[in-house]
């Protein structure tokens, strides 16, 4: 608890993702879009809070779009804007905001000059909607654009369009203190150190220290990693954990 | 919107999963057991209608259980049940709950068999506090149990022990329908067949009609996928998709 409270006193940006599909929910798809986002978020000092899973049902998407953006400095949401009968992430996010859904000029523009004459139908003309007031995100992966309103990010769901808007987007936020980290691997029980690695974090309020377990065909053990915005205490702190894992008669690994 | 309103009208059981942990949201771990729970729970007939990843903190865990246990039929929490200080889902969960904290006499009987003398010291002990009432969920990849409160089922984040859980879960479950579904792949981009897939997805009100496009490096296309508790129609719906394919001069692919 030392470690949640004391790193969480930042004063840095935050951040929730939001992922809108009932692909997700079926287990037909395995979301990457998530930690896509955190690791992207970590190098720019902003802290992810949340994510949420919903599926695509406008009242939960407004409910949960509502709940995120009133509590985080940015909500990063993913799927749900092409043009078929299932994407419904642009009226759920006008609705959330309360404000209506236009053609956003600039976007027409540029889906029209993608297409063929006579191939810019009504449904792909879908793609050019955003909620008024919306400023567009570009990308170079695909034509169609995602959406900025307030402080929320609409993207794509297939990844390599999300992360080519997250080129666009990355840019212009506001950045906090880094989070560095060092990870020390054990091939130790938990139950073995947990005391001792307890009282390293209490020596060390300002950081987070983690242990995560794993059991692999050669054995088990444990990384276990110290994370803060000092990188000189992050060292320290993985120094006292490497001491600790000797204690114990085994070799801790840099990793 | 008709798929979306019509397939969650059932009265199946309902499901949430909550996802604990710091090393989700700082990217440094890629969540996997959202997606073998909702691929589980779908052969079993629960819907799981969402998923909320949030931090090792005390406070944000006792919000989110409240939130999802009293709006699903089950929740299922991973991660955060070690002997180690930043394992606090037990202490979230009793608070969620409002009752206290004990030792399981079973859970304390399991553990101390499983260690030599002195080797069960006080940290390891933490894996048998559960909140008061609960249930043990065993497993056959871990001593350290599981435990089950009400309908919360809360379970390791180590996958393999997470999974081995489940099978002691999943036949206490209530079940429903199981979902069917079909997929046609199409090397066609979604704005072609966006407007004959909606009026699909309106002649089969009761079916999930999803398109997810993709991008490979032999091309575009999109896979088109029908879902639904009566298989009959779900196979009729598919058909109509490559039907709407062939209109389109591609060749759909079962997939």
């Amino acid at each position: 608890m030392f470690r949640a409270r004391s790193v969480r006193m930042s004063d840095n940006p935050t951040a929730a993702v939001l992922v809108i599909g009932d692909e997700i929910l079926s287990g037909r798809t395995q979301d990457t879009n998530t930690n896509y986002i955190a690791k992207l978020l970590g190098t720019l000092g902003i802290d992810l809070r949340e994510a949420r899973v919903v599926g695509d049902v406008e009242d939960e998407i407004v409910a949960a779009l509502d709940a995120l953006r009133r509590r985080y400095t940015y909500v990063f949401t993913t799927g749900g804007i092409g043009p078929t009968h299932d994407d419904i992430t642009v009226d759920a996010v006008a609705k959330a905001f309360g404000v209506g859904v236009e053609y956003h000029p600039e976007a027409l523009a540029m889906l029209t000059a993608r297409y063929r004459p006579g191939e810019f139908n009504d449904t792909r003309k879908r793609m050019a909607r955003v909620p008024r007031g919306a400023e567009l995100v570009r990308n170079e992966a695909s034509v169609a654009p995602g959406i900025r309103i307030g402080n929320v990010f609409v993207m794509a769901g297939v990844p390599t369009i999300m992360r080519a808007m997250m080129e666009d987007v990355a840019p212009k936020l506001a950045r906090g203190a880094v989070v560095h980290s060092a990870t020390v691997g054990a091939r130790v029980g938990e139950g073995r150190i947990a005391e001792g690695l307890a009282r390293i974090a209490r020596a060390f309020p300002e950081l987070s220290i983690g242990s995560y377990p794993f059991y692999r065909d050669d054995g088990y053990g444990t990384q276990l990693v110290a994370r803060g915005r000092d990188a000189a205490r992050v060292e320290e702190a993985a120094r006292e954990i490497e001491s600790l894992v000797r204690a114990e008669g085994a070799a801790p690994e840099r990793i």
